[in-house]
């Protein structure tokens, strides 16, 4: 094992302490060698125990403080994680990532905690209560309105989390979680949840949160469903079929638990009629494309499956994106001459192969051969690798390429007549998308097309020459812009600044005299008769 | 018969046309008199056809359309019913609702008309994308920004109704879905249906709205939760049960239909220690629980079904609350003596004893026989009357009255140990409700019980003598105000002015130049270079 040093079993962070399942675990494998990197425990933990720890401990804890104070836990936390990037880095190569991959999963994280820092700092009161909108006079009199407030909830966060980003994943939950004041309960996905415990450990060891404001659980969270309430939040990163799953199940149904999911969707990258061979924005959509077959090895949920470009000029970028493929190096990124890691385990390649063999109904492959490539330095068998591979489907119309996701470097090219109305229409086939990308420098088109594909996605990326040099990509989230999608995509919201730590909260609307409503979110006034209460 | 004309089988809607099913269908009787009003077919209709339209014809027409163009069509239709109430309280007698039950239904229910058309002129802009929040610079160099924007669904919202508020019931959830653009198909509850169906007849006949912007179902929607997306939204007001089962139906949970239940809740309101017998709080207490007590025969979601009073003044509230209720005349509402009407119907009756028994484990009645009381000329046996009933439960800490919603004129009285904490503990145990109201003159008591209560409701009142002059009351969801709760109440949101209307939205995160993303919100620019698009 050439890593760093790891447990070799993974233990769970539950009520106050570090808890070692007796069982001997499964294996999780180094994404490139097939070596083994951890054991994770098959056998369940008290998951409802878990509950009421946050429920009882943590909950009250994150109350007692303001916005402020819990933004500047965040801030505080996001310093310390920081001066441990190289460690978690190490780590994170196990998992199949190059060093780009873990600069978005690991520095992308802690990023996340100063964003929120800053804004729950400056765009939320120093205090307890949040107003939503203005005091609203109901009646002639003056005697009777009405304020909306946001207060948090007195449950707990249980945060499901995907393979793919073990720490963006889960520092992008907790931090609106923790500003909103709700202790969180992580669970990670199996497959790489070592470095999800490490940059836990990290978390735990630096003493910076109230005990019970987070827990982890590095086992099966059996019974957890069953034991949520009407003030708990589920938030689940995942398949569509996960989400429907959870979505379903009794306690969540019946108790009206707050559910939010994200989950993989068919994105779209349109490029514009105007933007052909010698143009900047050719050249900004190829190489776009290029970066998201690759980064992750293609395992995003906001990657680009679905390349929308104008029939005359379909050979031109499969011609382009052809070329940049063909320099990638695929292997071990442990070696820092590799491009593309491998994916994250046998299984999902395995899977990916699957939904290859079904887009391929409708599509031929242009580029890759999933069983001829190139591999540097890691284990040709036992690693997860593939090379990148496009497709190309020359009728639209094909229902594989927009509803069929195969979760790695495989991205298909589809013709569209050129206008607006076409790109959006087959925008839409994917039926929900968390990201979708328009690259034009023609303005008309950029508004057009943004507005009619905007009601099926959560983000939309409008690319062209002026902002390319500051833009954050197709497929990176920020903290300050939504993330989730309608239908497919989940129905679900996170981040978006302020607009997630909402989503943590109750709102609730207060009739009553004015001068008392306007003492709701400021501090406990000196007349109250009885001090105790939410300070 | 002694109602107004009606049609002896109900309607639907459909695709532009009205439609009448071939069969018989069942009979719906007055609630009084047992004598049949109209008939409602068993046979499912084409509900997806009905979908299909909405999305094809109705949807593209209200889009068209401004916020303001949509707003001034609610203030028209508003005027327009506004001169038919006298048919529609004529009518609404037969459904058991007193002429002040009515004005509830009736007149509560145009009035939301013309608060979403007032406030859709005010508070939206006068075009087609609604933006949420100001456009966020990304990056120092001013070339990357990101604005939020709301813009219209494209497909339908489906309105399951319930059949207490026939009128208000539909129009409440009509105007937020007109404001964002979005067409409903409406499906009311069956007892109740023959007054939905006259109001919907109204609005057809004025040619105010758009062909396909508004559909009814007077039968069963066999097959419409299936024909739904992810751009459909669906809202039910009724049973938990329900609730739970639209929610976890396949199509909707596995395509991520936009999901609002409004269920049925435990709602408290707590009388303060400061309120004894003489004050003003303790008179406005006793007349409020009454009124939630016999309004709508107490067939009301938001009506108090606990009453949390110090234990000290218990026998002062128990004495007060009998006296009030020995003074009301419980008959057939077409009689204006009569201060209290009969309940929907006999099945309704059934349930609200069955739930009686239940309490009874718990709690004695301490008001009120259901099987001796007096019936001012309406029919006993097929009449579905029942006197109000007061019960009492001396240990809080019992479950029933918590957990068991006896839908009809029944409350139950229960001590608290006079602080703020044990009357927020108690108010919890309802596990989420739709509102809650704290009835007392010291602002102390009032802000740490409302703060300590919100996470557990929607909506809160504050009574005192200072607005019970302008206070709209505990039962009445205003336009303004959210309405709907967490957990046991069906973790929803209605109303709240423009709230309601956002969630009837999509709302998308565009990144890209400032100069492109400030022109989102604003007219097609005169540079367009296709315009045609969202206007």
């Amino acid at each position: 094992m050439g890593g760093p040093a790891v447990a070799a079993k993974l233990h769970s962070y539950l009520a106050g302490d570090w808890y070692e399942a007796p069982d001997e675990g499964r294996p999780l494998l180094d994404a490139a060698t097939g070596a083994e990197v951890a054991r994770l425990s098959q056998r369940p933990v008290d998951a409802a125990a878990a509950l009421r720890h946050a429920r009882e401990v943590g909950g009250p804890a994150l109350r007692e403080l303001t916005f402020h104070q819990r933004a500047g836990l965040l801030k505080s936390l996001g310093k310390h994680l920081a001066a441990h990037t190289d460690e978690f880095h190490a780590l994170s190569t196990r998992t199949g990532a190059t060093r780009r991959d873990s600069v978005l999963d690991v520095d992308g994280g802690i990023a996340v905690l100063f964003v929120y820092g800053g804004k729950g700092t400056k765009e939320l009161p120093d205090g307890h209560v949040l107003p939503d909108g203005d005091m609203e006079p109901i009646g002639k009199q003056g005697t009777f309105a009405v304020r909306h407030v946001h207060v948090p909830r007195q449950g707990a966060a249980v945060q499901i989390n995907a393979f793919n980003f073990p720490v963006w994943g889960m520092l992008e939950k907790l931090a609106p979680a923790l500003l909103a004041g709700l202790p969180s309960v992580v669970k990670p996905a199996g497959q790489t949840a070592y470095l999800t415990e490490l940059v836990f450990r990290r978390i735990i060891e630096s003493g910076i949160l109230p005990e019970g404001a987070v827990q982890l659980i590095c086992a099966p969270p059996d019974g957890i469903l069953d034991a949520l309430t009407g003030q708990d939040v589920l938030s689940v990163t995942g398949s569509a079929a996960t989400a429907r799953t959870l979505r379903s199940h009794p306690a969540v149904a019946g108790r009206a638990v707050r559910f939010n999911a994200e989950a993989d969707s068919l994105n779209c990258a349109v490029l514009g009629p105007d933007a052909g061979p010698g143009t900047p924005e050719f050249d900004l959509f190829t190489q776009t494309l290029v970066t998201e077959m690759t980064v992750k090895a293609g395992q995003k949920c906001t990657a680009i499956r679905r390349a929308l470009v104008p029939a005359g000029l379909i050979d031109a970028v499969q011609e382009a994106v052809c070329a940049e493929l063909a320099d990638l190096c695929v292997g071990n990124p442990a070696d820092p001459t590799v491009t593309m890691g491998p994916l994250a385990g046998l299984g999902q390649r395995e899977e990916v192969l699957r939904a290859l063999k079904a887009l391929t109904a409708a599509a031929r492959l242009v580029h890759g051969d999933p069983d001829r490539f190139e591999v540097l330095d890691g284990d040709r068998e036992r690693g997860a690798f593939l090379p990148p591979l496009l497709l190309r489907c020359d009728d639209p119309d094909r229902a594989e390429p927009h509803e069929v996701e195969a979760f790695g470097p495989v991205s298909t090219l589809l013709p569209y007549d050129g206008t607006a109305a076409h790109a959006i229409a087959l925008a839409a086939r994917g039926e929900g998308s968390l990201v979708g990308s328009v690259v034009t420098h023609d303005p008309g088109f950029a508004r057009e097309t943004v507005l009619g594909a905007a009601p099926w996605h959560g983000r939309l990326l409008l690319l062209d020459r002026t902002d390319a040099g500051e833009s954050t990509g197709h497929g990176s989230p920020l903290p300050h812009t939504v993330h989730g999608g309608p239908g497919r995509a989940g129905g679900g919201e996170e981040l978006g600044g302020i607009r997630s730590v909402l989503h943590h909260m109750q709102r609730t609307a207060v009739q009553g005299p004015p001068a008392i409503l306007s003492t709701l979110t400021g501090p406990d006034p000196a007349t109250t008769a009885e001090p105790q209460g939410e300070e």
